[in-house]
């Protein structure tokens, strides 16, 4: 049986093998007391090393706040098995509810934050805010990601993309075309 | 038999449907009679209208500075059937071959732009550099979406998703959850 909540640690200059190929995150964030998750699916690897990823986060979030002034979140990945979590968080305000309750997740302390991870995802990334500059314009964060835990198995899990209107895509099978790399282009 | 030489207009702000969920894209760009072909798995969309996207383009490509000069490029998206042309395009530069020729794939002129389409790819999305206040930082081109054609269906096709070291994670199957959602969660 997976075990999502036994993770192991991951390079940082990995985590584009989880965030590349495009899933819907749960993104979680911490201000004083209070705690928060968001969905996002508007991310990308920005670099390998320092791991950077950039991120739109709109500014009607009530997260958006909450990072903004923390300065810190953690992108955490989940698999079809949350499908519904995802899409119940997506369609509430932290405003209102504390949604590590509502949708009964487990909030998990980061080594490096304080904001929590959540248990039951199989990647977290712990962030820190490592540019500001477009956030006014774009509402576009870029984080470093300073610490990743990844459950070790399987590899390649089921996760969500998000293709607007109410439609998810289900990552479905893996296909290797290792054999046809340079090999300076396999390091990562 | 699909026809993805034969498309349709997208309105620009629904590009997220097919960029959201992080395919693997091929990048053209032109630069006097000169033009090449890119693969990029770094990018995001930003905004919906404006179409905002942004993308990670490293200087080491031959397409950067046709790119940055111009001003312009395509995001092409390929479907399965191409997986063995997007890795090659990949492990090979335009400063050695004219990729259009060498892969067998047909330049098809654009509406907006010099840069050209892929009529072999089921979307082209006509893009012109927006901002480019990241490049010199960190290689990252955020580009407004001016034009999208997209074969009209079918609506959900094999799309390539990059997860490093050689292996992609090919689209799987399509859930909706759309009843769930709010509906002014619904508009795009």
């Amino acid at each position: 049986m997976a075990r999502p909540d036994r993770k192991i640690d991951l390079p940082v200059s990995q985590v584009r093998r989880y965030l590349e190929p495009g899933p819907i995150v749960l993104v979680t964030s911490a201000l004083g007391d209070a705690r928060n998750i968001m969905t996002m699916g508007w991310h990308t690897v920005m670099e390998f090393a320092p791991s950077l990823v950039g991120c739109v986060i709109a500014g009607g979030n009530h997260s958006f706040e909450f990072i903004r002034r923390s300065r810190e979140c953690v992108i955490n990945v989940p698999t079809t098995a949350l499908a519904d979590k995802v899409v119940g968080i997506g369609n509430s305000t932290g405003a209102e509810i504390d949604k590590f309750a509502e949708f009964a997740l487990t909030p998990q302390k980061a080594q490096r934050l304080r904001a929590p991870l959540i248990r039951e995802c199989h990647a977290n990334f712990e962030c820190m805010l490592a540019d500001a500059t477009l956030i006014e314009k774009y509402n576009f964060f870029i984080f470093e990601v300073v610490k990743a835990h990844v459950a070790p198995s399987p590899k390649h899990r089921e996760t969500l993309h998000y293709t607007g209107n109410g439609i998810f895509m289900v990552s479905g099978r893996i296909i290797s075309r290792r054999a046809m790399f340079r090999p300076d282009m396999l390091a990562d």
